[in-house]
């Protein structure tokens, strides 16, 4: 039949989809780990590309790779780079614990591209051969693992960072312009003393900020590569010079700092710098989940909430009742933070989880990551967009409860003694009073007194009231 | 030196205070593993002990063991189980992962209190031996899962079962009494149709009557006992019947329907039976996280919350502000919910870890599940005594919400048209008015027939309501 | 243009693809949630057809729906059923966290395809409106847990149940098998008294079959379903006895024992059905962990590890190295296991974090658990078929450790005391030699004694060896 | 009677017991939180001693303390660093969110020793009070978390870190000393090519490395100090410039960089600088998880099992098998990092689970961090000191296995062609031949040949070979 080709491997030989283009150890994978629904996160396509394409590069100045097939490999790699051929890599997360089978697929893949764009027939595995070539001067040991960290890193940096520096602008931008507005702080949930809307926003941005302190600290560790490494750590089969030109030429392809890293056994017996990475996406998660959590309790309402603020209207809340708002893109947003937590879990035990030479949790740890990259980018994204740029203070509600609050007699008391402002307290709770009404009453302060004395403004800058 | 003791074993001799009762394997595990204030959970002394005499017995009936070192060991258990000697069992948690120098501490004491009832010198040994006659047809590695087990499942009836129903019993006494009270039902933290506040508890009632149910069911894969196994489950050195016997023996001690476990290398390769248990805890803890926070909310304020609880003061909030009650019984209880959800981890992780003919991490295992029964037992006792029994419903607060809510629109809808009963919302929401000021202002309904339509008590029992 | 149409719902029009099944609301939450890869799990679409087609009959039943509705509404159903339309379901997990967004994707996509079937014009929600006939008597709020809890009933016991079945009794065949297979047992990962290859895959056999036992009754909790509780859980717009039909329909279509829950305040403000759900799917992974973990150290080598069992080989494990076999399947399943183990944290806090009402975690909890199903079902099934079935015991190697132990000194202590036994053992240890070599050189016992008393078979079975 | 005495807060007379120095809101919280046994982590007393003396410092510096009652204050805080006074903390975890009753009770017990030392009554709360002095300019909602930040540096820097170099060290002692003894390597468990032992000890080495990066890298943010927020983090009735002055003190008395944090709000509602401290514990416990598996796996044996290693036997295996020295330091080992890591989700969960001005998870996050610092501090050390240090290579049993592999038939590939090679290595495998024996008897190469190629020695420094 025309619409299968035969490929071959060490095994034996292999019926692979005419219209394919991978190879023997990929259809064996495909045949064998049928399991669940998820690929190997599309993010390791063009990690592997950039990563065959600086080996390819550091090959040639190592004179070990010939010009010609040189030039068909990153060709083949500037395609995949610039998106083609992203449905050749069909490999579940839920194969061999090194990713030796993607490792395969993707040097498969870029042969057969490899004779397609020489003009000779598929499966001939020449002039490219996916491992004499493609994979010259790598194992899938080092090169899994590295592909990893390109993943991880790029997306880091270009997809997470930025989304979370928006947020955090958007927020900061908010408590720039709230900065005035009091209203009545909460602790353990019960009334307090007075902030600013603003202040509690800013409390918001500086989180996300030491979050992004976070992030680029954890990165540190993740641009130390295993590649020229090989099999076991010691380089076998790779050229002296290899791993310091290549981890250069990756460096160079994503303009991220990488290098080789001191010693290969460390990072190939264990991904700890992953751990880590995942490690400061759980704190942001724990960050974001705090913070929607706090947008849900200020915007509960609108009758029987707290109602401080006014969140966007995107869709229908219910088809009875006017004005029921719900907190939708918090829910999104909590939802991602316990999955990005939960994520976590799996990194740590996957990473804990290598025995001597090699950590075989590899797909696992990427698969979570990648996910976790993509959910918090998202996640900030849309709650950004869709929520905090929209959101208004209940200016009426807000300033309601400061008048009301009992907290403010906390500035009574160096004027008429703590005993008397207590009492006035309870009388105003007893009595379901504004304070004032309650002072008053008791008689035990006059009413320009009470105003002059009581002023939650004051009280939320109490280094300025107390200079002046 | 009069204030040690020379004690021995198969590596040699080793010095013991002299005021102890234990050996020099005991000792030998306190020099070697220094690790953190954690000892065996005391829950193991008593499991242990209960296992001892089990095992005296039926090594008595099985005529194995001499009736005079029968009469001396289950003296010696007693004493253990009245509460004696429990300063005699020193060792941490953090030891070889089997718990052998646990199940040594225990043969070496009792070794030596039968020497002291006996008259003998300490150390000697006779005439009850501990490996000989204390350890006789038992291995570490059936008799601390074994205790394990007890120690798990003792507690879990003992404890945390009449805890967690005296709660739910507190809970439903609220429900009840609170069945008629009408208030505003919140989804997505938003204003939602009205339910009652008996229904609301009553929904926690029900959350803690399943896990009653999940509990009982989680127990029986914990009645199943290792011991009778001895050391990798062929029960090598055991009697014929030993297993039987003993699993009876025990079963009449803790009047809990203990039975031997069909399988042994089931049951000593892993304790499974102890991660579905703990899965049961973390489900309990979910329950009660969710009931505390509900809680929290219902009861914040007192001016700018929610406010429909009065939970108990039962320590000051504040120095400064009357009125500030803070709900620090529905505090501790969700740290101990988030405790317990991450004691889960460990056990379950902890449980996955065993290799082979052992698991090896049985000490972290039963300390997490310890805490986690002394935490939810102490933990709902608590909550009920000085938080869910003292707690009132403000119905002032309670009524306002529902008066002012605009979801009882609702119920005009198949009256004058979804169309206009929305202008009303609307109208309502935009002039700050209660549903009756709107729809009269708007002329939609007459007062008359507001008064009859919109009614709360009705929309809580939908079918009652239906069906006059 | 005419590639799209026209939809509306409250909040007024929306542009949607005109060759989409979908409405306003399904497109509005496309809009707002682009966030991530993962879809609502395709369970859901099943689970929420066979939920229309129970409610519509109930409904009709009931003398709610007319005969024409009722019958449109059902064919469609049916459709979905057999497939078709899946991917008019194209919502993120990520949206709000009632699912509400889903329900009416399923209500629009239903109404709209109701039209085609009637002849009327798409989006004109005629003669089938999605709130008034393919929503009625239900809300978001009860409708999205029930489809949860079918979607997790239906699919636990058709494919995972059956998967760990017949892995079950593909490890009990093997242990059946080599029941007779004596080889050494190993505690502490060392060398200690044997067991027979059988007895320590009876063990993994019994394992499994507990598993079964636990997942079974963890479904109780799962068949009582919120239908019929609808915004809050009273059921307000409910017909009376809609919960109970609508229930009863369910079970009939899926076979399954759903029944109405008692409490609809219980399963509507937590799902604690599936946490517990969850657990149990976690104590599997534990199981699964374990034995992976076993079989992969067992079968390690082949010169330089225990190399006990013979695994097949699936691909080719090294380009370099004939006979390097790489437990692959193993590796694969250890990295399910410890997916689903973080699903069941996700699962858990998800569970725990609802307020009031209603949790909005849920399509965070159908995701992991869905999630959780199909990894474990198609782990389970691969492990089998291309690990266990062909796995070969190395009995060459076998009796070798079997042979050179110096843990069956242990049977020679009661005959030649314990001291000499020791000796030997020691002997043995320092000149590397066998026991007997050992014994002999010695001269403690004759080469007759040794055979006859130190055998390998007798100390497996020490209940028939001490009977005999 | 005269056992106890009288002591009064802002609700009424509480009896205490007269020989403690606590005061009433300590009893209520004893009263009112009998939960368990953890109390809160000694750590704590310390850290909170230390603030108190810096607060009074500050306070005095800013003219708002008398000289007299800092001279009293800041002598009973010297007295509690030097470890007195100890045995006056007796409240537990599981009490208010805030720590506000710990915070009391350092104040009260600091009040009360003042009284003695100044020579008036207990309870009289004069010279010294307990609110006016010892927490002049403070708030529970900053001073907890100011003296949990405290208590995790102090100790990550004086206890952790030097536990982790000195592990590191004597890893690194070994790695040197082993540099020349080629072994086999292992990836997926299979043998692989070879490296040396002291090569794959400079992989742990290098781990333990980088976690002292992390580590130092975490504690950045654990510097900043929430200290003159007070209330809610407007530093209500806090004094200007006391927010410095007191970290500045803070600093001086811990020689640690700590500063008062830039923005309070973001500090105080949220303790993220916490969670990710506690990451970095959780990767350390990952890597200290891999390094004790791998040297469990190493030392396996005696006779059926790798025993590469040779580990210090510390006390008796099995009272039946000589030479069986179980890994039991690895065990616990692998127990504390399991602990660490559920820890850690303890901490994440706690950490997101704040609302608004106020993270009420501060006792549980506090009390899991100093369990992690002390467990993973004391088991480097004993890992160390009985383990590490006392662990030798089995040369005879590691020569072995590289004389057996068939992985050094790589070697011969370049000189006799792959295919050959191939032959050799499976014909050894079949007829259970070492590779020499394998070659020589298929004729391919001469044993000279052989002899110079298959050279191990030069395959773990392929860069030095190949520039040969």
């Amino acid at each position: 039949m025309s619409n299968v080709r035969t490929e071959s491997d060490s095994m034996g030989e292999v019926s692979v989809p005419a219209d394919k283009l991978w190879g023997a150890q990929t259809q064996r994978s495909l045949e064998h780990f049928r399991i669940g629904h998820d690929l190997i996160p599309r993010e390791m396509i063009t990690a592997y590309a950039t990563l065959k394409k600086a080996a390819a590069n550091a090959n040639l100045a190592g004179k070990r790779l010939d010009p010609a097939a040189h030039k068909l490999i990153t060709q083949a790699c500037d395609e995949i780079l610039e998106g083609q051929h992203h449905d050749m890599f069909p490999l579940h997360v839920w194969m061999t614990g090194s990713g030796t089978q993607f490792n395969m697929n993707v040097n498969e893949v870029i042969s057969n591209r490899c004779c397609q764009l020489a003009g000779t027939p598929l499966a001939s595995k020449h002039p490219v051969h996916p491992n004499d070539h493609v994979n010259m001067s790598q194992s899938s040991n080092d090169s899994f693992p590295t592909a990893m960290y390109i993943a991880a890193a790029v997306n880091t940096t270009q997809r997470l960072i930025p989304a979370v520096r928006e947020l955090h602008d958007a927020i900061s931008a908010k408590a720039a312009e709230w900065m005035d507005i009091v209203k009545i702080g909460r602790t353990h949930m019960q009334d307090a003393t007075p902030l600013t809307l603003g202040q509690e926003w800013s409390g918001y941005a500086g989180m996300l900020e030491d979050n992004l302190v976070r992030l680029d600290s954890a990165l540190h560790g993740v641009y130390c590569l295993a590649l020229g490494g090989t099999a076991v750590g010691t380089g076998i089969n790779a050229a002296p010079g290899f791993a310091e030109a290549a981890a250069a030429e990756i460096a160079k392809l994503t303009a991220l700092p990488f290098v080789s890293a001191p010693n290969k056994f460390t990072v190939q017996g264990a991904h700890d710098a992953l751990i880590h990475l995942s490690g400061a996406f759980r704190t942001l998660a724990a960050s974001l989940y705090k913070i929607a959590n706090d947008i849900r309790l200020l915007s509960c309402g609108p009758r029987a909430g707290f109602a401080e603020l006014l969140i966007p209207e995107n869709e229908p809340g219910s088809s009875i009742m006017p004005g029921k708002v719900n907190p939708t893109q918090a829910e999104a947003l909590t939802m991602i933070a316990v999955q990005v937590m939960a994520n976590d879990v799996a990194v740590g035990f996957g990473g804990a989880g290598g025995y001597l030479e090699m950590n075989v949790y590899k797909p696992l740890m990427i698969s979570n990551i990648a996910q976790s990259i993509t959910l918090l980018s998202d996640g900030c994204t849309n709650f950004r967009r869709f929520l905090v740029e929209g959101t208004r203070p209940n200016t009426k509600k807000i300033d309601e409860y400061v008048e009301r609050s009992l907290m403010l007699v906390t500035a009574l008391a160096p004027v008429i003694g703590y005993d008397k402002a207590s009492k006035i307290a309870h009388h105003a709770m007893e009595h379901d009073q504004t304070l004032k009404q309650a002072a008053l009453e008791l008689g035990f302060v006059s009413e320009e007194e009470f105003d002059r004395v009581v002023d939650a403004r004051k009280m939320v800058k109490p280094y300025v009231a107390t200079e002046q």
